[in-house]
């Protein structure tokens, strides 16, 4: 039974002890409202380190920098790009990312190899690092400068997406906190988007690699706004044990608590990235029950969310809920139809694989609402699984038409 | 080397020798301009038969029905029903699947058990028997009845798809000829949408389902409208021996001739079938040259011509191929980014992994054609494939947001 968790109101990267973060607009962004474009991550000292990568054979070199990095590696921050994604440029991207990460090491006085690198935006452009090199220098960093950080991440994005938790360990309170962006080319399989977490907990590789991986499991790789992997991906964790807390070990009741805290604040971003989705106007919640295996769980969750033909339906909240059960059985999951329940909104429309009688406008109107969440009892066993996702929209035509014109 | 194959202008199902065919409005639709609805298909003698179904585990009772007829059955004709898809509607649908069978076979003086199935339109709704049983003995058979076949199998369809091919078997001339319906929901994985052939050759099985199955691999197999995989897909042929021409055998050049000129027809049916995608307003072509493995080519192609924003930059005429790029890696297929070319309608925008300056204007142009040619040189090996698909515009958006409502 893991400790209560409480949610920090307003809180973000730096809400855990001993980081702060600054961002700056260095002339990266050519397209969206927000111009922060270069953003720093700071920790007043040494961090043990995990992450997870995009699993795209087409990877960005700021991704390949970071796996380079060894895991045992004392971390002292991050720095970000967004506008464009350092992808698809030949070798000058990696000899890039290498410069970018020993700009903000010696800006932030910090040894370099110790700082992560992240980039997001266009493919295919090299990064202008006359602009980076003039602007690293020209961030301050604040206590508070999470809000700014991830503003600084945003591409599409419509707002920012940033959360914290915190948890008692004793007499001491651990935070967890963490920004992401999203909102295109999104279909996480291994990791997602650019996400970053910071706690001022003590906890050590490889314990902290595992917890971040299953909650990653169940939070961002269980996201699709539009079926797309990026060659961008990663979440990353920063432990940097601020907290007067003792070290979490693992198998301690800490741990479980810890995981339950990373596995909350996950799921928060990521709800908060769905929701955001490109176009999107609902965010779409997908429950599995019953199913055979948590693969099949899993698998039968994220084939519902990503079908192009439900969340065409959930935009128009049209009940068709056929296309539930068509995208069911395609997902690769075990499907007896027979067994099949299905809800809109805690509204049985479905049970032993046939419809039942429901009154149509009285579903609409619950389809209308800002959440639509579809819950699928497969009947064949125990596992569970939940995917997040959005409706699909003429305006995510829109924004992806004329990206790069 | 196969002998010549020659396009038959206006030709469809009932070019061969020996089909007729026609169709009634049962009143089974209520969406769409085309209101016939309700078909037959008629040989004049027992044909040959093999299909390809949908790998969905949610499957129509009319794709379960069809596939309980013993592959060496005589097969005499097809009934298809458009509207409703007889699916998810419990233990009916087999029953309505047999008794329409009967009807059918009733109605054209032929054996119950030689008529197959085939049903498209909404899930999760009874097909309306009463109107069927009405319906079906007031069809008219006509030896050029295929154009009105094709039509009343259109879904949301704006219209009706067919093609035939001829070719010489000795002195004689031998006719395949086929429709086909699309337009949403189709992912083919094994088979796809409802794709009916016939041909006057004389083919026994097994030959004839090796070379149904080899040509729907490359053809129908390879195209991607949204990423949804039916619940009724099929495509089955017919063959009847109509023609005076010796029987095919496996390993002669006639069979080498024959599976030509059917890949050249399932090829044809196909980029219809893509060209009007649902609110498609250019058809995609993906070629993939080079590949590791055939396995690898089908799944580079297909994911670049599935991918959702591959889709809305051809809408756009955004030639964003970082995107392509994106999908490549995300494909599963051996990618080596050193060594991708990329060519926009044979205009190389990358080579050994990196972009090569292009005048932006000029592809751009050349991206506002009807069709699109993406060609990818893997640079690992031999082996290609070919994918095909739509852009994905607002329409779809629209088209799939009230569908039933």
């Amino acid at each position: 039974m893991p400790g209560a968790i409480e949610q920090v109101q307003g809180g973000s990267i730096t809400t855990p002890r001993g980081f702060s973060a600054g961002a700056t607009a260095a002339g990266i962004k050519t397209h969206g409202d927000e111009k922060l474009d270069l953003g720093l991550l700071y920790s007043d000292r040494p961090c043990s380190w995990a992450g997870t990568f995009t699993t795209n054979k087409v990877k960005s070199p700021s991704v390949v920098y970071d796996q380079n990095i060894p895991a045992d590696a004392a971390i002292r921050g991050v720095v970000v790009t967004a506008g464009i994604a350092n992808a698809c440029v030949g070798a000058q991207g990696l000899t890039d990312a290498k410069e970018m990460a020993d700009l903000a090491a010696d800006h932030m006085g910090v040894d370099r190899g110790s700082v992560l690198v992240g980039s997001t935006g266009v493919i295919g452009v090299e990064l202008p690092m006359a602009l980076i090199r003039a602007s690293i220098p020209t961030i301050g960093l604040a206590d508070d400068g999470g809000l700014d950080l991830s503003k600084s991440i945003m591409t599409t994005d419509t707002h920012h997406k940033y959360a914290a938790v915190q948890f008692s360990v004793g007499s001491s309170t651990v935070s967890i906190g963490g920004i992401a962006k999203g909102v295109g080319m999104i279909h996480p399989n291994m990791a997602t988007m650019l996400c970053f977490l910071g706690t001022d907990a003590a906890v050590a590789q490889p314990l902290l690699q595992k917890m971040l991986s299953g909650a990653v499991d169940d939070s961002l790789n269980m996201l699709s706004v539009d079926g797309d992997t990026s060659t961008n991906d990663m979440a990353v964790i920063l432990a940097n044990g601020a907290s007067d807390a003792p070290a979490i070990v693992e198998g301690s009741p800490e741990a479980e608590t810890f995981q339950a805290a990373l596995n909350e604040l996950c799921v928060e971003l990521t709800k908060q990235l769905a929701a955001d989705g490109e176009g999107a106007t609902h965010l779409i919640e997908v429950q599995v029950e019953g199913a055979g295996s948590v693969q099949d769980a899993r698998a039968a969750a994220k084939t519902v969310v990503s079908s192009s033909l439900v969340k065409s339906a959930v935009h128009g909240a049209d009940p068709n809920w056929g296309r539930i059960l068509a995208a069911l059985g395609r997902s690769g999951a075990d499907v007896d139809e027979e067994k099949v329940a299905l809800y809109i909104n805690d509204v049985c429309i479905m049970e032993g694989g046939v419809p039942i009688p429901f009154h149509k406008e009285a579903v609409v109107s619950l389809m209308r609402r800002d959440q639509v969440t579809f819950r699928i009892g497969m009947g064949l066993g125990t596992a569970s699984a939940t995917a997040w996702g959005c409706d699909l929209t003429e305006a995510y035509v829109v924004i992806n038409s004329a990206y790069t014109t």
